[in-house]
Parts: structure tokens; C-alpha cells; sequence
């Protein structure tokens, strides 16, 4: 039994290019792109994260459109992906539903690109997925958006997975670490879930 | 010495949902996110390919305003990846440029929805890269939009790679395959090219 993956692209609280904390714009195409890569590896949910009043009405006619009997009609594979998504307010809200679902609270990995001490590599988290290691909790990965997500958000986090690099090697050794974060979301699904 | 690697979008010959031939147009973000994913993988080049004057006149816009000294200094990651994206008419202006830059045309390997006999694996193919082999050759990964590649591009593959599957298997055995090519893209750069 394999452990229960959730995925969470987070808008809030980020930070800037000049390091402040801001809330970013939901875009059209994450939601699209990440809820396609979620239903193809298996996710559980896919919850789309941000405090914004106007986003929510935005983001939620959207969804509203994809859950349609017409969507489910002459979309059936996006709709089918469209129905794992979640809009919700906070993190607070991700860890309510995952609880509710599994009875017990998520583990929480981030995606980061600072290597840090209580980092896990993408081939062990995979043993431990597929071993069922401590499969009664449920694992929730976190992904953020504009220039990364703020130091506030640290300690909601258990472990970090080091982000991706191309035969360039980590950003230190001259390789470049630019990807988009439907990018990024899909190689980590593929390495963590692919076969 | 690695086999160098050039990344091709196709608009045209695509099919559409009813497997008519037809030209897709090229969307803004398939222009930064394959060029993103391309440069953290270290390809040569990234064509996108369409007969359309109007898409040229569009697509040129914005390629010319990323290819700035202005962009270049405000957004100096964006602008290294998109300086390596050319905007050509149709397939034979691809393997032109790429002759003429390599000396001899290059192998074109088509990623398909379907398993093939001239199928070969992620790892096979990636051995082959690190390898060497035939490193004189040139490797030319081609990925298309719409419904897929028309059944008249045919004749200029030389072998397919089988799709990306999640944990639930092939299509045939119940698993969903419907990723965006941006995601997909970034997932086969990654298992040919990642480490």
C-alpha cells in the first residue's frame, strides 16, 4: 500500500524578487497543467492555496466550468483532472481536509532551492513511498510560486527536497535552476511516482 | 562527449480531436516554459516550428522583446533561455539549421502516444546520450501540440520514445495520459538528461 500523496501550489505567503512577502496571481494554466500532472501520477488532491477574496471567485467560476455535466461530456480527461482540485484560504485548510480524509495529519515537503540539513533526496522519499513507510500519514507536497516561498512558512515544514537540476549540476556549480513550476511539479511527480 | 540535443514544438502537420490535419497556434507559454526547460537541460536549440506569416509576425514580437539588452539585464535567466528558441516555417528549415551548425542531419526521434516497433526506451536512450554513441550525429527530440503529430510527419522519424505513464500503467491498462507538453517536455528532458 503505497503512502497517500497531496499536492498544494502555494500563493501565499511567497516572496518578491526584492525578498518581500507578497501574494501572487492564481494563473489559469497552473491549475490546468498541475491538476493534468496530479491525476496522471496519482495524486489524491491537488490544492490550489491563496487568501485572496477576488481570486477565489475568479479561480472558483473556472472550476464551476469544469465540473459541469457538459465538461464531464465532451472533456472527460479534464474534467477528470480538474476534479482533484481544491481552492482553500490557507495551509490551515489543506491540513483540515487531509486530516478529515485520513484521520491524521500530512507530512509536509517542500520544494526548495536552498539545500538544507533536514533535506531528503528524490530516490529515498521514492523507497519510502513504495514501501508504505509510515503509510497510515498521508505526505503533502508543497510548491510555491513568484520568487519562492517566505521564511514564514518554514515551520509547517518536516522535510525539503532539493530542487532540480539539469547536467549543469546545482546552481553553485554554474547550472541553471530557472524552471516553470508546472515544470518542475511534473519532473518531481515523474522521479517520486513515474514508471 | 555527450550527443547534443535539440528540442522541436510542432504546429504543423497536427491532427485534431476529430484526426483532421490541421496547424495549432502557438501559445506564449509553451514559448518560456519548453525554452526554460530546454536551457535547465542543456539543448541546443529549441524550434518552433509553423507555416503561419501571421504566428511569425507574433511570435517574432515577443521573441524580439526577450532577445533585448533591456531583457537582458532586468530578467538575465529568462533571457539566456529564450535566446535559444528559433521560429522557423516547417521541418526542413530545422534539419537545415541544424546541418549547418552540426555538419550532418540529425537523428529525429518523436515522442508518440503510441508504442511503435521503432519504439526505444528512456533508458536505452539515455545510455546511447552519455555515451556517445554516434556523437557525431545529432539528436533531435520532437514533441507536438493539438491531438498529436499527423500520420504525413511520419516519414522523417527515425525512432519514437513511448509516453509518459504514472503509477497506473499504459492507457490500454486503465492509466491516464494526458499531459500538457510543457509538463511532458520537462519529464523526458529530465529522464534523458537529469541527474
Amino acid at each position: 500500500m503505497r503512502r497517500s500523496i497531496y499536492l498544494v501550489l502555494l500563493h501565499h505567503p511567497m516572496t518578491n524578487r526584492r525578498g518581500e512577502t507578497v501574494t501572487t496571481a492564481v494563473t489559469n494554466l497552473d491549475i490546468h497543467d498541475i491538476a493534468r500532472s496530479s491525476r496522471t501520477f496519482g495524486c489524491q488532491k491537488y490544492f490550489i492555496v491563496t487568501p485572496l477574496e477576488a481570486q477565489h471567485e475568479l479561480v472558483g467560476r473556472i472550476l464551476s466550468h469544469w465540473h459541469s455535466p457538459r465538461s464531464k461530456e465532451y472533456h472527460p480527461a479534464r474534467f477528470e483532472a480538474l476534479s482533484l482540485v481544491r481552492l482553500v484560504k490557507d495551509f490551515e485548510a489543506v491540513k483540515a481536509e487531509i486530516k478529515a480524509e485520513a484521520g491524521v495529519e500530512p507530512e509536509v515537503i517542500l520544494t526548495d532551492a536552498r539545500i538544507q540539513p533536514n533535506s531528503v533526496t528524490y530516490a529515498a522519499l521514492r523507497s519510502e513511498i513504495e514501501a508504505g513507510v509510515q503509510h497510515e500519514r498521508p505526505l503533502v507536497l508543497v510548491f510555491g510560486t513568484g520568487w519562492g516561498v517566505a521564511k514564514s512558512f518554514y515551520p509547517e515544514v518536516h522535510r525539503i527536497l532539493a530542487p532540480v537540476y539539469g547536467p549543469g549540476g546545482s546552481q553553485e556549480s554554474g547550472g541553471y535552476n530557472h524552471l516553470s513550476v508546472r515544470a518542475a511539479v511534473a519532473i518531481i511527480l515523474d522521479r517520486l511516482l513515474g514508471h
